[in-house]
């Protein structure tokens, strides 16, 4: 077994650790201590629980565990899912003590958190993330939440976990698509704070896309240390935290002209976040330094064919619109991102033309 | 227009003031200044609306008002409601800096409440309540939710309002049965906090009934500063905040044994403290002292027949359940008032055979 990193997210008396390592889920560390209660809800789903709900249980030995195995899909992630959770805790008379334990991707811990800020107006929450997006990103900010079919994540709520355990053994069953959508998280997070590890992924992509278990350990915490950085600053999103989001205006757009399912979302963020590059006006040289590393990570630069005004109809209903102006992050540089309304019209309609 | 009455819940960046008059609602107190933006969804419902919609919205003179009716009663707190108020801020394309306004009583409040903490994660929101009850328990502390088949206010959120406007002269057009029911929860504040208030409802009940408009601002601004003060020490229920729950363990019983909204929430918490009170020991006076207050008050005195086990199961359910043991509000006497899990086994037995 490696070594294990520890990040606190810093959020006074909400702070919580996040546990990185390789084998931890198999008992390299102790989930009880965190539980609030000796009843756990574990919420998975049918891909992830018959690889990963044994060796969890097992490391909650002397605990009532209970689990539910959602269908897999971002199809999934409404609030109907969400009120079938909800019947669960209901019906196996969960108590405020009771913690729900979320063992799986994106999907998984955005429901089961959502639950659990619900659940008797909030219960314990703890991320066990199983797919490198979720690693790097979604476990990790206390963003809980489910799709409209309007548009993605309008309804949540902030919700954050008491620990969140990495194993990342557990990336050892992720499919390479998914491995590679995850990367595109991992870059955003260098093009938005970090050049030089920018330069660390460009020349580690190829041991990040062999698995290299050292490599994929030093992605997921300096992608971590980033992210909690930033929630700490601006826990509720009131200003900085939204640069986390760059790439994602044009990628939400076209995960929901494309319906959601048919591009991964880091897929989609990855044509997003040079799409975005390219709005910032950000130098030729950046632009396509950015544009290697996307394509160098397996991941599409291209936006599908839907379609401008699709595109912008889709944009008009993301979340990052205040006062019906269109705000984007944008780049100062690689390295360095600004959140703002203000941008080149012109050049964003040339933009939305290439998805014609 | 009597004189206006604030009081301040303070919650640190959440604190918020209580406005409290008579014609307040007609432009006696400008909402604005309170908005998040210039955009507001009014959620109301089928009895309210037509008494007061109008008089809100010209309060709201160059915003952008939309509104929503709900159908009215406690059988439509529910999950699905919660989902079409949903649906109509994304259909009205409500972005951020929208606040939701609710113009009613504990159901309008907590259902949009409960939508306003949901919807992108957390929007503006202003109770304007129009009942007793809500004056002086709902709309202030940040409570919101809705009810499971299985229990009452079992999925819900904590979400601060910014203001809530109490205009006493809503309460002209009151069913008498409702009027009763607020002033149960007016006389729950004297029972755990304030033996002299109780002393004051004893010799008002004729004018509170008579609906005399400055006794019924005394009443309404006694029982917001004791709920504000209780609210502020204890935001969340970690502990303290649970004496509001006198008389609310037996009352939601009652009201979950017999269907929502059969006995009046007000009714069913009026029996419950004098349950509680038996169970709590107090001395034979003081019981009898709160009895004829609420009989007085013209609310029941006695348990529905309901049978003591479906009570008892009905219990089981209820939220202030700690690892499967039973906590009550207790009474060490009139005007003071503890949480506790120890209670007298054969006491609580008797008291729950008076439902047989």
């Amino acid at each position: 077994m490696s070594s294990t990193r520890t990040i606190t997210v810093n959020l006074g008396e909400r702070s919580y650790p996040i546990v990185i390592g390789s084998g931890l889920l198999g008992g390299g560390f102790d989930l009880r201590p965190h539980l609030a209660g000796p009843d756990c809800l574990v919420v998975s789903n049918e891909t992830v629980a018959p690889l990963y709900l044994d060796k969890l249980t097992a490391n909650l030995e002397g605990c009532e565990v209970e689990s539910v195995n959602l269908p897999d899909g971002e199809a999934f992630k409404t609030i109907e899912t969400v009120a079938s959770v909800l019947d669960r805790l209901v019906a196996s008379k969960a108590n405020r003590d009771t913690t729900v334990i979320a063992l799986g991707g994106g999907v998984v811990g955005d429901i089961a958190g959502f639950a659990a800020a619900c659940y008797m107006r909030g219960v314990a929450f703890i991320q066990v993330p199983t797919t490198l997006l979720a690693q790097v990103d979604s476990s990790v900010g206390g963003k809980t939440g489910v799709n409209h079919p309007q548009g993605k994540n309008l309804i949540g709520a902030f919700h954050q976990p008491r620990v969140v355990l990495i194993d990342t053994a557990t990336l050892d069953t992720l499919p390479d698509r998914e491995l590679k959508a995850g990367l595109a998280e991992v870059i955003k997070y260098g093009a938005i704070a970090d050049a030089t590890f920018l330069g660390w992924l460009e020349e580690n992509m190829p041991a990040l896309l062999g698995r290299d278990p050292d490599a994929l350990a030093h992605a997921v915490q300096r992608s971590c240390e980033i992210k909690a950085e930033v929630v700490a600053d601006d826990e509720r999103e009131a200003g900085r935290r939204a640069i986390l989001n760059f790439g994602h205006t044009f990628g939400h757009a076209i995960e929901h002209c494309q319906g959601y399912g048919e591009w991964l979302h880091g897929e989609a963020v990855a044509v997003g976040m040079l799409m975005a590059a390219e709005l910032s006006g950000v130098r030729t040289d950046e632009l396509s330094r950015l544009r290697q590393l996307i394509v160098a990570a397996g991941l599409p630069s291209r936006p599908p064919v839907t379609g401008a005004g699709q595109m912008l109809a889709a944009m008009g209903m993301d979340k990052k619109v205040l006062q019906k102006k269109l705000r984007f992050v944008l780049l100062h540089r690689l390295g360095e991102a600004t959140v703002t309304s203000r941008y080149d019209q012109t050049r964003l309609r040339r933009i939305l033309e290439a998805a014609d």
